[in-house]
């Protein structure tokens, strides 16, 4: 886990991010077709998605896939819902320790956990990579798999994001989401593929996305069975299991699913190797996506200099690899359902 | 995969196996109903189990489960193909080390490959849990995804079983193989939670069971992403990545479900912990389902003294828990395709 927060280190912005919901400019613009991706602008981008499926799903096409080779997947920190000004998971984190802290009352004194109590995420900040392992382990271990589902159900139902004061699970992308089904309505299987927190991610998955438990792959802790009184759950334990970004995702992807993806989506370099080990994979026609945050009005604009979601390496790659970069401000007529 | 394959030592049983082809004896009967089970004869367990679908499925009923919670759980040795006379990837492992034997000059001095080569099984069971472990790295590890799925096709289309003389992929159990499709057919979705290895079961899972390689949950030793002259693969490692047996189960079911299943299948007390956590959990009805080898004739009698699939827990607790012994004797009409 602690490679995975140590890329948070952006969490400095979180302190000085003004708590006002987000200026609301874009225009809504309803489409009476069968549009079945009515959230993407006209442009070679939505219409390369609409060739690729209308190529590999005809059957007689040359570049037909067959139904158990539709394997699509998607990063989802940045790529299916927003990561700014901070991992959301992390902020559940820092929710959690002031939550449970009353029952911790060794937290006033020590650190990183009394500069969160404080609000003082510098102080936080300041305990580095180790602190912010530390405070992972302690919202996320030494429960049941079924105690910490109930705590992030109910954080969902409180927390807000603070730019657009919204639940952070109504901060998906509506493009992504009309694509993910798009792409079901045609007989892909979509998966997600994400650093972050597996069983953070499965709480929520299966509503926002339409993508059920199984078909998620993230970043795990251990987790040990144990029997009390009869009564069987698992134990989440302080301990890394796998981390999968950057080259852990092919191998999460192959662990998981088992067959190499034709799809993939991603947004920054942690996808880097994704989007390669799918668009590199022969027999099949392939498609390789990245999105890129473009648009600091109605989302956050970032790339190659960013702490979260940095991309280079996928920027420079792009078009050896024939990938689609996607321009939030110009692909995307909608970014969140709200708006 | 020390551990999965010490578990093999009844591979003594092997030397002294007879190649010759079984005896079939079982009447065929063509039932000309609509009946979803045809191979299994009308008894208790067959109507437990339809009566549990019924109860399940039906909209309405205060046992009704949402087709999201419909997950079911089969081990595979022995539950759903054959484990006797010893694991069949043991078998494919032993076989392999004969194919690469030309390449390896080493294994003619170097025990336990000489014994192999030389056909000695005694030889090899000397060599004991460190040997097997070897065999197992040996065959399994230092290959690519692709060049060990290859490998293993090649082997279902020339290796037979000792005493059948079948093609292994034929050594399915005809009425588990009805119940994973009758179970899908209402809304159910079939998974494989095996010790055996995840990536030797998935090359054939599919096309025998219907069961998809993400849907398939087992032993796995590590992998590494490499890129060679731009070409990406997954090099298979000699490390123990995850031993799915015993309490292992119900942390590979979390691990790659994510839903604590409501229908689980097994034959050995490898599989105690996964019956345990599916039929203890609550809010919907549970079915918990053990194969019980009783049939010397058509198949191999074993239980409480087996070396393979030992059954003991099992068996004693199976009326506290409620679940269904099968007695594959008295409850299976037919017991493979091929009879």
């Amino acid at each position: 886990m602690r490679k995975t927060f140590a890329l948070i280190f952006i969490i400095t912005a979180l302190a000085s991010c003004k708590e006002k919901p987000r200026d609301s400019t874009a225009a809504t613009t309803t489409t009476a077709t069968t549009d079945s991706l009515p959230s993407w602008n006209d442009g070679p981008n939505k219409t390369d998605i609409i060739n690729f499926v209308h190529t590999t799903t005809t059957p007689g096409n040359p570049g037909f896939i067959p139904e158990a080779y539709r394997i699509a997947c998607f990063d989802n920190d940045g790529t299916l819902w927003a990561e700014q000004p901070a991992y959301f998971q992390l902020l559940y984190a820092i929710d959690r320790i002031k939550k449970i802290a009353p029952h911790h009352p060794e937290f006033a004194k020590k650190e990183p956990y009394a500069s969160i109590l404080k609000g003082d995420m510098k102080g936080l900040m300041t305990s580095g990579e180790k602190g912010l392992a530390a405070v992972m382990m302690a919202t996320h271990a030494g429960i049941t798999t079924e105690e910490f589902d109930q705590a992030v159900k109910e954080w969902l139902t409180t927390a807000k994001h603070p730019k657009t004061g919204k639940p952070f699970n109504e901060m998906t992308y509506k493009p992504m989401v009309e694509l993910l089904q798009y792409l079901r309505a045609n007989g892909f299987k979509t998966f997600i593929v994400s650093g972050g927190g597996i069983d953070f991610m499965r709480v929520w998955a299966e509503s926002s996305y339409g993508i059920p438990p199984y078909q998620v792959v993230g970043s795990s802790i251990k987790t040990k069975y144990t029997v009390v009184n009869g009564k069987p759950s698992l134990v989440k334990l302080p301990e890394l299991n796998f981390y999968d970004d950057k080259e852990g995702k092919p191998v999460g992807i192959h662990q998981h699913i088992g067959k190499r993806p034709v799809f993939t989506g991603g947004n920054s370099d942690g996808d880097f190797a994704m989007l390669q080990y799918t668009t590199t994979g022969t027999g099949y026609p392939r498609f390789g996506l990245i999105v890129h945050h473009t648009d600091s009005i109605r989302e956050f604009a970032y790339d190659r200099n960013s702490h979260i979601g940095s991309l280079n390496k996928g920027l420079d790659s792009a078009a050896f690899y024939h990938w689609n970069i996607i321009d939030m401000a110009k692909d995307w007529k909608k970014i969140y359902s709200f708006e």
